[in-house]
């Protein structure tokens, strides 16, 4: 407990709190606080950790380029581990030719959207300069994401300041609109889309999260629903951007949702996972066909004009690619299909909680949407932040909780053991169990 | 030299580069590429080395801190690194009482015009929207940053998707319009501001860099320019916002230009050397007044709704830590005040010759504008990028440079010793004349 600080913590109202648990040190799935309190990180460190924290082999790529070259420039050089991690995300990664580096994923997506406007005026053509999306999206906080991404809530108060967007609604199983059955309203949403693409000619992109809505509130695609706007993208002339900085790296169950999904991107931006979640980093891959419309003469002025000063930052890259080369090595894609059979275990457990509405599971994420009334689906609404409430109950529970809105995210390390999972599901229940009562 | 490599690198033409040298070890000023060439740190790695490569107490601290604890996250938790770094970088800004920390200087700047468009939101002025500037500001590259420091030729093909804002013009001694002294100039751009300010009421924030405009092309403000801006957004009721990314931390010979400057900000953004140039992390602090309006009941939304992942990273925060406790320890402000006077030595002989223009200097930084008609002052265009040419050249002589436009910069680490900036500066002599016959 820290009473007296001076940071201003992200996404939050700064009066609900009078102070802060201060973590000292981490294992595994395990957080310790300045009082010696061991609490189990249910969210990864808010969705990046793989491996569990003080991994070894980790911790050991940090230290060994710390020793040798901390940071050098990308502008006019380049250094090993950069290029290496390069070179393994482009193997890795189906019909991606480059990789742009950045340093978190809003600005990994603030990429992706100038580098989909720029392709086609580097091509010559000039009329496309509208970007379609879906609604309920995130991309990040910054103006590009937040205008891609616009959550009204989060975003209202900056309105003025977003360039609109062509949005389309997303089918969402446990919300079907009426008249609608869910495979309908799939239909209808992918209508919609092909109706749009078919009388507008000037849109740039189409821009989604790949494989699921994660921060608009979980909300899993139906199988087929990805892999069809990617033909949609390819029939009408259209870019396909995908934002895999949540789904990717194994938290949905495969490497990247965009292979799973069978819809390659003309643009990808990865994040969270990339390092394994120890040092922030982020990358933006295009195909060749985006990359090459880059490349002229200097004075064509067809390259990007964008570059952060850390881009390419060696130790970050370093503990990356140690990352990436271990899950061969563990065999962890396959360790997470085993894995997360625990969670299906658990679905009837949780859902027959009276304020659980709604159960969304993929790979390693659970969301667990909490109502107040189960028949009408009514989200909770109390005077306090749910998220405090949880976060509150969970830690007398041992648990690090961090609720979306009104779902509780369970986001483990993807190394999580079966039995930690059994334990942090059964204390998750016991969490919402003892929370009910206060945000009813 | 890497033929084959994946990366694409940032703000560069791609088809111009066979290759890029790999940096694979550092050891103060000095980079070593993979062939065991040694080349001076001109541009600081971009502008954020402070102690030089390898240094042992700052390597020490991301090591230590490695094995402790890597990540975990803020969003309802703390970590001891970052309440330290909280802490000390109020203590070091006069008038600061709150830090929120992000990845990139783009980020610290998209969550200042956030704060600054919020925070008349906040205190129920609706009408406060519009965001004022200066001409050939630099703030970022993401579409935020890119609105409110709008280069033409940079940001051109975002236009569409940039929101406007009022901008003003610059004092610029090299370049002073026709029937304009400098003095006269400066008035003229001071009463500019002052004139809109009175007529308008949907000001919510001046948006500057603080002690000069850097990626502008080193424009150094006059004395009393800043300082009376501030007064002037205090007297029309404007929030004044500062970006001292390139500038703070001792570049332009003080820890702090606003400090320097008389001029008090109500939010301010740094970045670059916050880590002494080894890691990526950037802060927005405000003063009490801005983060007391973000105060409320959770149900007020009154909340800032910004957050990257790693926000707050330990490993980071530590090295920041340490570096900024090195500061005092080796007196390093006093340091720069003595080392900066090698520059000045150098005045006389490097504007001899032919096409030289203009010498910008300030603290440990020096910007050469390169013409080919020194009497009419018409910047250099080479079919090349001046940039490539300059590189190389300077390469033969062993110093790595990077130009900005037609102008050579000298940003290097802030602890050079006078033999190794006397090295470089005659060598940036024999470079610029080694290029001269190639640009012209």
């Amino acid at each position: 407990m820290k009473k007296t600080s001076f940071v201003w913590h992200p996404n939050t109202q700064m009066r609900e709190w009078d102070s802060f648990d201060e973590i000292k040190s981490a294992k595994g799935v395990w957080l310790t606080d300045s009082k010696g309190n061991k609490i189990l990180d249910a969210v990864g460190s808010m969705w990046c950790n793989v491996w569990g924290h003080s991994n070894p082999e980790l911790v050991n790529a940090i230290t060994t380029q710390s020793k040798k070259l901390q940071h050098s420039s990308m502008f006019n050089l380049t250094n090993e581990p950069a290029e290496k991690l390069a070179e393994h995300l482009v193997k890795i990664s189906p019909k991606m030719h480059r990789v742009f580096y950045s340093d978190n994923g809003s600005s990994a997506m603030e990429i992706a959207i100038k580098l989909a406007l720029q392709y086609w005026k580097n091509i010559g053509e000039k009329k496309k300069t509208r970007i379609a999306t879906l609604e309920n999206g995130y991309h990040g906080d910054t103006f590009g994401a937040m205008s891609v991404g616009y959550v009204p809530e989060f975003f209202g108060k900056f309105k003025k300041q977003l360039f609109t967007t062509l949005q389309f609604p997303v089918p969402n199983e446990y919300r079907v609109p009426n008249g609608f059955t869910f495979l309908d309203h799939q239909n209808y949403c992918l209508e919609k889309i092909e109706k749009e693409f078919s009388k507008k000619t000037n849109i740039a992109a189409f821009i989604m999260e790949s494989g699921a809505q994660v921060a608009g509130g979980v909300i899993i695609y139906p199988k087929g629903f990805q892999k069809k706007i990617s033909q949609l993208c390819k029939k009408y002339d259209v870019l396909f951007v995908l934002d895999e900085i949540a789904t990717g790296f194994g938290r949905l169950g495969s490497m990247f949702q965009y292979e799973e999904q069978k819809s390659i991107p003309d643009i990808v931006a990865y994040g969270k996972m990339l390092t394994g979640g120890y040092l922030t980093m982020a990358a933006t891959l295009t195909n060749k066909k985006v990359y090459d419309s880059f490349l002229g003469e200097f004075n064509d002025w067809k390259h990007l004009f964008h570059g952060h000063t850390y881009t390419g930052n060696p130790i970050a890259a370093a503990v990356a690619l140690e990352s990436l080369k271990m899950y061969k090595k563990y065999n962890l894609i396959k360790k997470i299909y085993n894995t997360s059979k625990i969670f299906e275990k658990y679905y009837q457990k949780i859902s027959e909680i009276d304020i659980v509405g709604d159960i969304r599971h993929k790979g390693m994420l659970m969301g667990i949407e909490i109502v107040s009334n189960k028949k009408r689906k009514t989200p909770i609404r109390p005077k306090k932040s749910i998220n405090k409430i949880f976060f509150e109950e969970g830690k007398k529970n041992g648990i690090y909780l961090r609720t979306l809105g009104n779902i509780v995210m369970l986001v483990p390390p993807l190394i999580i053991t079966e039995s930690e999972l059994n334990l942090l599901l059964d204390k998750t229940i016991l969490t919402i169990k003892s929370a009910m009562p206060k945000v009813l």
